[in-house]
């Protein structure tokens, strides 16, 4: 008896191909390939697909209502266009097929709450997201050491994650990209959800955010390719955030300032931690006001406050993803808690749709009460004005 | 004949006094110290205060009008109480007097506005500013490489500056300190001032300014601990700034990203620059489809579109503020440009108080139309809620 289950993988792009060969090859036990398929259902295969279905024997399927229905695969993953990513998973899970969509949600709130509605009404069917950082050893590890405690409670971070140049050839590499209509935004929707998933995991979700765009700064494009946004995560706690596509030098650095300590991320790789001896706010308070006299000057060596350390992560191209695979499966089989839920899902398209709105409107955005309808209205107005693709609802 | 300028300080405190010892040693051949002068009109002559003037074989004067009458000084430099600088100042200048001012040039907009319009009826008074920062050689070398254009127009600019921690025995170490009547603000007023005039000089003034701080966040204090500011410098250029006074371990990076390089200052003491080849507007316009295509997967090596360096400056203590002091001497000597003028100081201010204005509104600040008297009408309803001071008008 195979104890594996059957998954299926939908759309075969650069990461469907890659999903496919992983579990093809074994990378993700808990899955067995069972079938591939195109992720328009109005297309024919291409030769590309057949290829691809043959040399992992697997049937390839045009239909993805017939895959569906077709009573070969257990669960998919889902690696469509970011705008039908909603709609494919509805598909799925009310046929009881276990889900794992691929980055974003979606686009906007509207069309992720509607499926998170569709997945409630099967509960037994399983949404997952392919948020493939949250299994970098890095990562994993700092968030493990955060909710030990071992930090005390988040002050402040800071991202900047500008690695990710892209000139304007890449853009013009198909008539979607960075279009309102066909990719729902720039930056914010195809670069960063990895790392706004990555940060509300590590610091909590934002209350408040505070963002300023620049739209088609430095390309001829429409979306944003510039972001800064300052959030609060309440209790005090701010963060500010930085991304943009037109760093040919790039900065990825992410700063956490705790009540115990500190954390320093450069490049995703190398982590370095300042843990405490004690709370700073205890240190503070029990200073000498001899030693408090010295420190303005840089006269106190503060360092004996602390103990550093710093250790460099290597990560293979694809671990990260079959670990997720692998993970979503285990979920199937025996209840192992996801890496990404839906939800976790929501809540990174939810805080991409607030940094647009509110550099949009130039105010301050309540995340928790995030009009959803607005921002749709909003979006569909720039796909109007666009003029390439319909607008939606 | 002596050339020199005859200086006189006023305010005999740490500052006071090394400016004092700076000048008698020689160290800004410009000035001549002709007197000292404890800035409290109502307080007598300390013994330290007497002790230094015997010293340094100078009068102490113990009245800042009769300095300002003796016809023994032809400039001072101001380090009283920070809401003190412009009453200060504002009778330096009618009475012709050269004036270097202490940063900040004041608490809040309204009564630094009043101070230049002082100035303005006595142009032949120099009101100057003690911006030592400036003369940092790592700075004012960034200075003229921006200047000269090697880097091309500004994109953006994150500064995070954290690297002042203080107990609180500091902030019990006098009553005023911390306080909105006493010293008119936290970080902003105390501790950033550098800081905030050190950006505007490279970056230019920010047009509009959203900002997020706590207050009493981890001190026992009613003034900001913290703050996280994005501004808008105009022209699509954008900028965060960070500053705290919690942070044991300390933080001090700025990040400047520009169309032709890129620079990143850490620890105010080493600089690196991304000196890239061509504009990279024209880098992405150029790229071949090949090339582009290899580029978000990081297989496409980049540095081949930059040239790279790297240097430490090493500063001693003093020599900064030596420079201004001889500046200020140079100026009102020959006319030399001064480093930093009245209106700098201005800007200064503006740039904090709209900081505090946007934390207590929750709305994004336009710098250009700070309106000054709301500002002053905010912190006064603050110094009475404190009701240790009198209100300021």
């Amino acid at each position: 008896m195979d104890d594996a289950v059957r998954f299926g993988v939908v759309g075969l792009g650069t990461q469907g191909t890659l999903y496919a060969r992983l579990v093809s090859q074994g990378r993700a036990p808990a899955l067995r390939l069972a079938a591939v398929c195109g992720s328009n259902p109005a297309s024919r295969a291409t030769d590309r697909h057949s290829a691809l279905a043959a040399e992992l024997g697997v049937p390839l399927f045009t239909d993805y209502t017939a895959l569906l229905e077709s009573g070969e695969v257990d669960a998919v993953v889902i690696t469509t266009p970011h705008y039908e990513h909603p709609a494919f998973a509805i598909e799925a899970l009310r046929r009881g097929v276990h889900t794992l969509l691929e980055k974003p949600a979606g686009v906007y709130t509207l069309q992720v709450e509607r499926m998170l509605a569709a997945g409630a009404e099967h509960p037994d069917a399983t949404l997952a997201m392919m948020f493939n950082q949250r299994a970098n050893p890095l990562y994993s590890d700092l968030k493990r050491a955060i909710d030990s405690g071992l930090f005390g409670e988040l002050r402040h971070s800071s991202w900047i994650i500008t690695s990710w140049w892209r000139p304007d050839a890449y853009y013009a590499s198909s008539p979607w990209r960075a279009t309102w209509g066909g990719e729902g935004g720039g930056v914010l929707v195809n670069q960063a959800p990895h790392q706004l998933d990555l940060w509300q995991w590590l610091c909590g979700a934002p209350e408040r955010v505070f963002a300023r765009a620049q739209f088609g700064f430095r390309r001829d494009i429409p979306v944003e390719d510039e972001v800064n946004a300052v959030v609060d995560f309440g209790h005090g706690a701010t963060g500010h955030f930085m991304t943009g596509t037109n760093d040919l030098v790039g900065t990825d650095r992410l700063e956490l300032l705790f009540d115990r300590g500190k954390v320093l991320v450069e490049g995703s790789s190398r982590i370095t931690t300042w843990l405490l001896n004690d709370d700073e706010r205890t240190i503070a308070r029990t200073m000498s006001p001899e030693d408090a006299a010295k420190a303005p000057s840089g006269a106190l060596d503060l360092s004996t406050f602390w103990s550093s350390d710093s250790r460099d992560y290597a990560s293979r191209w694809g671990e990260q993803h079959a670990a997720v695979l692998q993970n979503f499966g285990e979920h199937v089989l025996d209840g192992t808690p996801l890496l990404a839920s839906g939800l976790d899902g929501l809540a990174q398209v939810k805080l991409a749709n607030a940094m647009h709105l509110s550099a949009w409107t130039g105010r301050d955005v309540d995340l928790a009460h995030l009009d959803a309808t607005q921002y749709l209205a909003e979006l569909n107005s720039r796909i109007a004005a666009e003029g390439r693709y319909p607008t939606r609802e």
